[in-house]
């Protein structure tokens, strides 16, 4: 005996999750908007797909609906995040739903945008429109975890990334690191660099390593000029550097480098957000700076590239950290361990 | 087109499989003997299947035979190791094959046992047996690797195991070391315990954690009388430990531990080879003597339980080396990562 509701589902979760492959088309060049993607479906069959590609553009569900034209009437739309209820840069997405005919929408999650946060699906059934919420939201949440994690708590999602030989050394005693991980990892990297509105380093890292901390866009498929800058922020409590267009620093050339002079990173998490709508921020700096993230427990989310080598006990210390006692440690959840090239990566998630 | 040699193929690796899986039964009792398992075939149909289990007994070819009965007439017999043509403690199983009839046998790998080597493979072509060597060697050779390099070159398989925090650290400053690693991760290394023939550790180790290093066999699923115990080795080079049934030390009550107060440590291996037996060694000790027996190239395997958690700069390393350069760092490959419990397992072998 087949179960009507339980075979909705399972198609519901099948579109959804094209949805989400369109959503994911998007996922370096909408900053600070959320990756989202749509597929309008009719007896099916998918007849219209988008997904928002930059802030600014239409929406998902404008492609999607372009796509399907007048084959919409009567069909039913997947949308990976709420349609927005408000007139931003585009008119509202429920609203062209609503025009459309479509007679069911399907949401993987509310939009916690304060300017939206169920406007969107009230609109919609205001319309008559038939509404379903809650398919793969997990799925469809994990490509947006900065812009959901801003819009609920007002603090950017922070990526905390970390190369590292297998007993814990970043570098030799001597400061040589290039390179212990191998072009895999450092290609991944530049997805990181890429998801992120921000990137973080201190002024020791940019003395003593003199980074770009650019994105080469080329690995990532997508043209360059579609990726955001990241934002880049030197923590410079001693205000041992500034904008100087001479500058032997790369980053010290730039003039939308942020000096942070504070002790108070949250201060610094806060604004990045209220100030400069950074979302998803990723810290690429020495033991000391990556220690105070931790020990100040501002991390989301840590990512180790670990090279299979061993560098000795003289070698560099991966995190500056004093617990006094074992039950003092910092603990990780492994969300997951994957082998690129020939080092490993551990994301791991604080406990 | 079926061809009928890649058909034969793929049927001589399906029951060459199950030949494993039978010598697998045996993997940690047969010492200081290999694992063998084999699978007497009759129009492709297993009739009979068996293993070695303990040094001593019968081979396992002498088990399969008398499950199959005088059914094995004309049947195909897979083992896993080239069957013996000497008499030993049993009589010679190529012997045993040939008078029960068998029309052909299928051997994954030879036996480089100087008492072997091709003899056993010979006696059954003499007979007019049909044989064909060399279907899964590596899956079955993986299984004996103490064995099989110990026959060949006179030295054993030596297995590092270290457990580490993610930052490679392998105890608080104080000492504090208990536990690390979770419950899956300590009984894994039961099985590390089970397969060896000797365990090596360091006076350090000895008079610091006072270990038992026993194993606990009720959790590799097999009667604890079934395994054969480890030797004990204690490197102790500045004669700080010996043999007293009232120490305070659990391994110095042993009569049967081996102190080694000798530098010279391919000196101890060989001797573990040609005095003891002891063809799989495994090293749990201290960065100290981890870092001996890495940096003089006698480690074939890396085994490392890493735990998800940051212990700090102030923690004792896991490997006392000392690279000057990057370029004298220690490289691995990496054979296997898998989570265990909430730690992770890496195998490395060194390039």
């Amino acid at each position: 005996m087949s179960n009507p509701d339980h075979s909705q589902d399972a198609k519901d979760r099948y579109f959804m999750m094209l949805a989400i492959e369109q959503a994911k088309l998007g996922l370096y060049s909408t900053r600070p908007n959320p990756a989202v993607g749509c597929v309008i479906v009719q007896a099916e069959e998918v007849i219209g797909q988008g997904f928002h590609a930059k802030a600014g553009q239409p929406h998902a569900e404008v492609f999607a609906l372009k796509d399907a034209g007048t084959k919409a009437l009567g069909a039913t739309a997947y949308v990976t995040l709420e349609p927005c209820s408000h007139m931003g840069r585009t008119p509202p997405c429920a609203q062209a739903l609503v025009e459309s005919g479509v007679k069911r929408v399907v949401v993987a999650g509310l939009d916690p945008n304060p300017q939206v946060a169920g406007r969107g699906v009230r609109l919609l059934e205001q319309a008559g429109i038939d509404v379903t919420v809650g398919i793969l939201t997990a799925q469809a949440e994990a490509l947006n975890k900065g812009f959901l994690k801003a819009m609920r708590m007002q603090m950017p999602y922070v990526r905390l990334k970390i190369a590292t030989s297998l007993d814990g050394r970043t570098a030799m005693a001597n400061g040589q690191s290039k390179w212990i991980t191998g072009t895999a990892a450092r290609e991944d990297v530049q997805k990181l660099r890429a998801q992120s509105g921000a990137i973080i380093t201190g002024s020791e890292t940019v003395i003593i390593d003199n980074p770009q901390l650019n994105v080469r866009s080329h690995q990532l498929g997508i043209a360059f000029e579609e990726v955001p800058r990241p934002k880049v922020v030197i923590l410079d409590r001693r205000g041992r550097l500034k904008h100087d267009p001479e500058s032997d620093y790369q980053l010290c050339r730039r003039t939308d480098t942020l000096y942070w002079c504070d002790d108070d990173l949250t201060e610094l998490l806060t604004l990045l957000v209220s100030e400069y709508q950074c979302y998803d921020v990723l810290i690429e700096a020495g033991a000391s700076v990556a220690g105070s993230f931790l020990q100040q427990q501002l991390v989301d989310e840590l990512i180790v590239y670990q090279a299979p080598c061993l560098l000795g006990q003289q070698a560099r210390a991966m995190v500056n950290i004093n617990p006094l006692s074992l039950a003092q440690q910092l603990r990780f959840n492994i969300e997951c361990h994957e082998q690129l090239g020939s080092d490993l990566k551990l994301t791991l998630l604080p406990v």
